[in-house]
């Protein structure tokens, strides 16, 4: 049962997390449920979530083993997953201050973290040492209980941007919950953090969501989308994300954003201007540092 | 044999193509010179290149059944396809014009049309009506005679973008010619031909490759390619592509890339104010947009 997670030997001491809660109990926090139970390291796992019938549905599916209160979860977890959009943490973790225990660790799977940051410290006040930010980078168009998956965080990368004032014992209680789902933790700056995903992950979503407007507003979108092949396929494929997941990343990432968007701009303003001029030597050296970096991503 | 092409009975007048000529016999030329084969399409097959060995290879692969020079070609095919870089093609028509039969028919392969057909114009002066400009939506990753593959076109779209002189006997025996491969065709005017394709394929090309450029030249590359995943595996897939062909066609697609890109432009000018200005309504308009027209295109 535990060969997800080597390290640990719960042995007489019963499992690393006897009570997790789980807020949002979807393709992220179900799976993290799923995954920390197969590997022995939950006790009782309550869900929490504002609809009854997805409760009841994880509940069927074993992902929780009761629903409970956000209040109730605060007060008898031990690690608390907040699955949730990055836009409502605040709200939440505000409803929980006053009912947590002092052993109590937070952590969340937010897509940003200085904007998570700063909500958890004003929410939090003087809490705020429980809250471990965390990011793990895996997903899929899937959603809801239905979605989630033991083995969606195997090999993936989980970043966390730990406060100064976490204790070893609290980082380390998120640490080894992530690898016991199979995922390789690493530790970051919340504002590297940022920025790195603005550029691999949420300028992509950007730049394809833009392109596939103006290509749906054109006169001849019909004619376009019925010649469009295989290149196109791939190139759009992020843009049918969920728009509202989208929105509150972009405008909870904003600076980063800003910043990557400016350095692509100068680099389409070098593309463009090869093209208009005919620069055949200025447009192929261009292209090969992409081709070669590409070439040479191998991650597939 | 010939249940490619129902639509021919060779009868007793023996194949459509008695002596076919490919110029260049890599994935493009090698899969129309087999897919015809195979449908009983054909006599004999020309190989023109400039590669002894790869040549020998097609010859070897049963793609070709002698290599040719191009002089020989155009004084023996009833149909040449030129399977070549746009940017080679008026040179190797002035090669050939002088030792064209009058019933020979040409057609290419050429990614974009209009430059193609003022090359065309101008390297065969009167006997421009014997060239039938053509471009088959087809490819992929690899080349070379190896990578011929006789299902290369089946349901795929071949576009042709007729002059006004070309008589219909020449029109007709390329049409068929495609059909016979298993594609479809379609005819369009070689401007709209050139607007549409810049937009859902060279575009996405161009911004897949200025991205790639600009996450490769960042201080943190490493970092960032290290954390990058999926929806970024997919959006920069097409940046691998050869750096050679792209700058030629990004250069013989020169105006329509500049108006398609001033376009997506002020699509990326309209989300960067969204974000700018934290106007959430209008980043979801924009976002919802693309993702319902990337879910109602369904070609995968």
């Amino acid at each position: 049962m535990n060969d997800a997670s080597p390290k640990f030997d719960q042995g007489a001491a019963g499992p690393l997390i006897p009570v997790l809660a789980v807020v949002g109990v979807g393709l992220i926090g179900g799976s993290f449920a799923a995954a920390l139970r197969r590997a022995g390291q939950v006790g009782r796992v309550l869900g929490v979530g504002r609809n009854a019938q997805s409760l009841a549905r994880a509940v069927e599916l074993g992902l929780i083993d009761e629903a409970a209160s956000l209040e109730d979860a605060a007060a008898r977890a031990d690690l608390v997953l907040l699955a949730t959009p990055v836009g409502g943490l605040a709200d939440v973790l505000s409803r929980m201050r006053a009912h947590l225990r002092p052993a109590t660790v937070l952590t969340d799977a937010g897509s940003t973290k200085a904007e998570v940051v700063a909500a958890a410290r004003a929410a939090l006040g003087d809490r705020a040492a429980q809250f471990v930010p965390g990011h793990p980078i895996a997903g899929a168009e899937r959603t809801g209980p239905e979605a989630a998956d033991a083995d969606l965080y195997r090999n993936r990368t989980v970043i966390l941007t730990p406060l100064a004032e976490n204790g070893e014992s609290s980082l380390g209680l998120v640490r080894h919950a992530w690898q016991a789902c199979g995922a390789d933790v690493i530790d970051m700056d919340a504002d590297a953090h940022d920025r790195v995903l603005a550029s691999v992950s949420h300028l992509p979503h950007l730049l394809s969501a833009v392109y596939m407007e103006q290509v749906a507003e054109a006169a001849d979108a019909s004619t376009r989308l019925a010649l469009a092949g295989s290149g196109f396929r791939d190139f759009t494929r992020i843009a049918a994300g969920s728009p509202e997941m989208w929105r509150d990343i972009f405008l909870s990432n904003r600076d980063a954003m800003l910043a990557e968007l400016a350095d692509v701009r100068a680099v389409l303003d070098r593309a463009e201007r090869a093209i208009a001029d005919g620069d055949g030597a200025a447009l192929l050296t261009l292209l090969d540092t992409a081709a070669r970096a590409r070439r040479n991503w191998r991650k597939e």
